[in-house]
């Protein structure tokens, strides 16, 4: 028996069919065109998901369930709300059960890549986990005693937006001081601007040729493994944001594992060995057993992978 | 059927038998002597409720279970950290069934307050729930699809020390920034005294009679009831303050609701009032339905209902 994975993002629909071990056996994708009335968009996903179907020679007979993840607020298979979509209360697994007659699943994007890690990669095995992605902001999954918690009205696990500095800058969503504001991405690429505006010594302005719109994480990241001094500074900040951030979620959570995802993780065991120092150095009950601090492991087939495990 | 409650502090241990309606309908108490062997003081837990069950005219036969609500890290029905107990890896669930055959479950005593008020208190109906203390420190439970969820090592739900201003105030648990460095009665007495020495004209001046040690929550909040301005401008922040964790909480939880319980919450509807009005502003998915905020009701009760409620 099979699953189906939907990952409806706002500018391409991609799906696969995933197999008992967890494994996308065959994926296609189409785009999305948001623009277009949500009836169009979901017809053209059940089109993608029976061509699949056909294409890899089984039928609606052999698939268990179909599982979407969706930017926005997704709550008993509707859409709340999804400003990347412009949807508002669309009935998403209704929809698509017009296509093809098998249960239908829905959840928020990010919880859906937490479901990934839980069931099929860095939190396997673990009951409680939390799945940090740092990217353009900071988006998080949350698995309790191994089921997505995602919230009563489907708005959780909106971990970015935990102030952790409430006369800090202010956030894109109005409030301020979150921590997506001093952890993401985004974050870091915005220090590494003013480092290379305050310092044209630093390696970062030699990367990045002195153009702004060059400076990306990766270069920050790779100065401050060459050990360029305001490099480091700028990242040995950036590393004890993050950690502000995980130490409240174990102060709340106190999950068995975090898994930190996103473009950032690229980054690799310089980052996360700096994470891991830092945490440790910091966490509050430091004789008891804590969370571990891993990367997370499905990298771009998160999306895919979690919806499918949806139930 | 019956079930007991056992409330388990550094000076007394509590302890009532309660009915299935969830009412205690006997309780008494004996000193916690918490310098002794943990075996003694168990002991004196087990005559505690054999007493009771005999001054109640009835036996072990008509207990359903026993709840204990324990200071401190507890998993598994050990406490493996207290520091008000001065106790490590005490097996009390197993030392007390020396004494009565019934089974026995133990938790932390924030998050036994919390599952009182989701059993038979302000959250009782809601799935999902986090009930928040403001008193010395600010501490917390919080109910997932109807269980206490506690961790994986029986530290979490230590929401006061949830960083809301990373760069702030040193906190006892040697974090910066707690959230109950903010939110706290300390908090907003330590703000009381600040503003009685910078403002001798104050009405909290004239109610604590110029001595520090007569600023208590409720001067600082009489005060601001009455329109002082100092006052009011502490109150004002301090409810801010309090809104910041809340906000943080259905960032991260989405919950149905947050009852807010602790000495502070005898200001009533001034704060009340306050808190709701400050939380809706700043609340982020403003349009959809988000988690009520409301005053816990189990009182004293809630350490020994709470805990009589565990399984």
């Amino acid at each position: 028996m099979y699953r189906i994975g939907i990952d409806l993002g706002g500018t391409n629909i991609a799906a696969g069919i995933v197999n008992e071990e967890g494994k996308i056996v065959i994926q296609g994708s189409t785009p999305t065109l948001a623009t277009r009335p949500f009836e169009e968009v979901i017809a053209d996903m059940g089109k993608l998901v029976n061509d699949l179907l056909a294409k890899y020679g089984i039928t609606a007979d052999d698939v268990i369930s179909i599982g979407i993840g969706s930017p926005g607020a997704v709550l008993n298979g509707y859409v709340i709300f999804s400003n990347n979509l412009n949807w508002k209360h669309v009935p998403l697994c209704d929809e698509l059960r017009k296509y093809i007659d098998v249960p239908v699943y829905a959840d928020n994007d990010a919880n859906v890549a937490a479901l990934a890690e839980s069931t099929c990669g860095a939190c396997k095995g673990y009951k409680n986990s939390v799945t940090v992605t740092l990217g353009t902001g900071i988006g998080g999954g949350i698995v309790i005693n191994d089921k997505l918690y995602g919230g009563s009205h489907g708005v959780g696990a909106e971990i970015g937006h935990m102030a952790i500095k409430f006369d800090g800058i202010r956030c894109t969503c109005g409030g301020i001081g979150c921590w997506e504001r001093y952890g993401s991405a985004t974050a870091l690429i915005r220090e590494g601007k003013l480092g290379m505006a305050r310092d044209s010594q630093s390696m970062i302005y030699t990367l990045a040729q002195g153009d702004e719109n060059k400076v990306t994480a990766k270069v920050v990241i790779d100065a401050a493994k060459a050990g360029d001094k305001t490099a480091c500074e700028i990242f040995d900040e950036y590393v004890k944001n993050i950690v502000v951030g995980l130490i409240n979620l174990v102060n709340i959570f106190d999950p068995d594992v975090i898994a930190i995802g996103g473009g950032v993780a690229a980054a690799g065991d310089f980052l996360l060995d700096a994470v891991r120092e830092c945490y440790e150095e910091n966490i509050f009950y430091k004789d008891i057993p804590h969370a571990k601090i891993v990367f997370a492991e499905m990298g771009n087939d998160a999306g895919i992978v979690g919806a499918a495990m949806l139930s």
